[in-house]
């Protein structure tokens, strides 16, 4: 990955987009009308080739990313393959990432259908395989990134300011933001984060909306994202460790605590997770070494 | 159902159990040596009859009740299904829930995977199928109840107090707590109270840790919990009113945001979704016509 060779456009959602958020009618606790933005949450079915996946539910902006992200991050697509379309139906809610050969997950899917069944049970052995071979890069860590890191989240224009209910993230590099994204699922912000990132380098022309076709996302298997730094504004679970593991990101940042598998996992890694980053504080769980005054 | 025959013992985590929090080890922003309890997260495997379902993350108490709450939440197992086992296994993190006769679903998941793929996604479809037929029974929401529920789920002792980063749920009738769950992912936190709340009335003896024989769950298709309210630590999300929608309860309310999806799924099924309850207000989206004062 070449992310580096040109500078990363800053890529935020859009609170203003109409899709984004409904206006919805209720009453208060005294009876009287309100009216509020919700975030809207809707299907997204996502096909690799002929291989229908999973249907996530997200706010709809970046499906490419989201896409992409998603199959990075579950190992059902490699650095090395080849994509070369990413197509998105905005009527059918439904993206389909064509590669140029069918990978080996579709093999090893309809394999382990005929025997022990769905995807999720049996991805879940081949993320833990996956993972076991990335080496995380030396990086460092700066407090006074941590500490710039939280006012970009807090200060962002954002959905969550706008209509609440909603999970953001922050790639940064050397605590500036390069990528934001929000979902109502973490999970899913985190995934169109990652596939942004790379998408930016390999694809620049996917953006969102609209079928497009696409150059391969990446040539070689490479450590991507080896000077980013990834900020959760809730707290640190395994998958999201995982996730950021797949990408190479070697330091993970929470507004909000680790879980025990979350910290187990970074410890087993050499990832840097700090928890707890909020008013001039934090915890930092493991990969100490790369924090610098 | 038959819920009501016998009070309904008060099901709660308990935060003191060892295996539920994990000490870790950790500097603060000075440098200092910090010690903090986490939240514990573990897979569980879980399969009915021969076929694998799913991997769930999840803090590992109660498995039998997030097994049977799952399936149920996830319309894999219908209310009159005759459940003869739920196995867990602690050692190999698995949970067997054995049927009579063969589900349904393991019929629709096998003709579908030979066709478009993955449980998952397919599964989305049928859940919108199933939750079709539910028509959601009167009841009454008076705001005491609510006022009383916050208060619950703020004081109750909790793994959230003890070390954060969890999702709380309660299951209410008339404000009063009759069961209350907690998980990292609060799907897990509802299938389980909703798995516990039924599980309790068709199979008593059935509890935690170790293979243990059951009755059946349920005969006949009632709504099970036509007089419950379910009260949520976080916003509401489309999956959480499902999950409430398919286990037949009226009234569901968060302390959190609702999301758009939630707001229009709650419509269409009458049911009354409240939000933002918290410090003596609240906001009622949907259902209204429940509010007493």
């Amino acid at each position: 990955m070449k992310v580096d060779k040109a500078p990363v456009p800053l890529i935020l959602p859009n609170p203003h987009d109409p899709r984004l958020t409904e206006r919805v009618a209720g009453i208060d606790q005294t009876g009287a009308t309100v009216e509020i933005n919700v975030p809207v949450e809707r299907p997204l079915t996502l096909y690799l080739n002929a291989q229908e996946i999973v249907t996530m539910m997200t706010i709809g902006d970046y499906p490419e990313y989201l896409a992409l992200g998603y199959l990075l991050n579950q190992n059902m697509l490699k650095y090395d393959d080849v994509v070369t379309e990413v197509e998105y139906d905005d009527d059918l809610q439904v993206v389909v990432v064509r590669t140029e050969h069918h990978t080996n997950f579709e093999q090893k899917l309809k394999k382990r259908t005929q025997t022990s069944g769905c995807a999720q049970g049996t991805a879940f052995g081949d993320l833990l395989e996956a993972v076991e071979n990335v080496a995380l890069p030396k990086a460092e860590l700066r407090t006074s990134w941590l500490y710039q890191m939280t006012h970009t989240i807090n200060t962002m224009p954002s959905l969550y300011l706008e209509a609440g209910a909603i999970h953001g993230c922050v790639l940064c590099k050397e605590g500036r933001p390069v990528c934001y994204t929000e979902d109502v699922g973490r999970h899913n912000a985190v995934d169109k984060l990652i596939g942004a990132a790379l998408l930016r380098d390999g694809m620049p022309d996917v953006v969102t909306n609209g079928s497009q076709s696409a150059s391969p996302v990446a040539s070689g298997n490479s450590v991507p994202l080896h000077d980013r730094i990834l900020m959760l504004s809730g707290r640190a679970s395994f998958e999201l460790v995982q996730k950021a593991l797949m990408a190479g990101i070697p330091v993970m940042a929470a507004v909000g605590a680790p879980s025990s598998l979350a910290v187990e996992t970074a410890l087993r890694f050499g990832m840097t997770l700090a928890g707890f980053v909020r008013g001039g504080r934090f915890n930092v769980y493991s990969g100490e070494w790369r924090l610098r005054g």
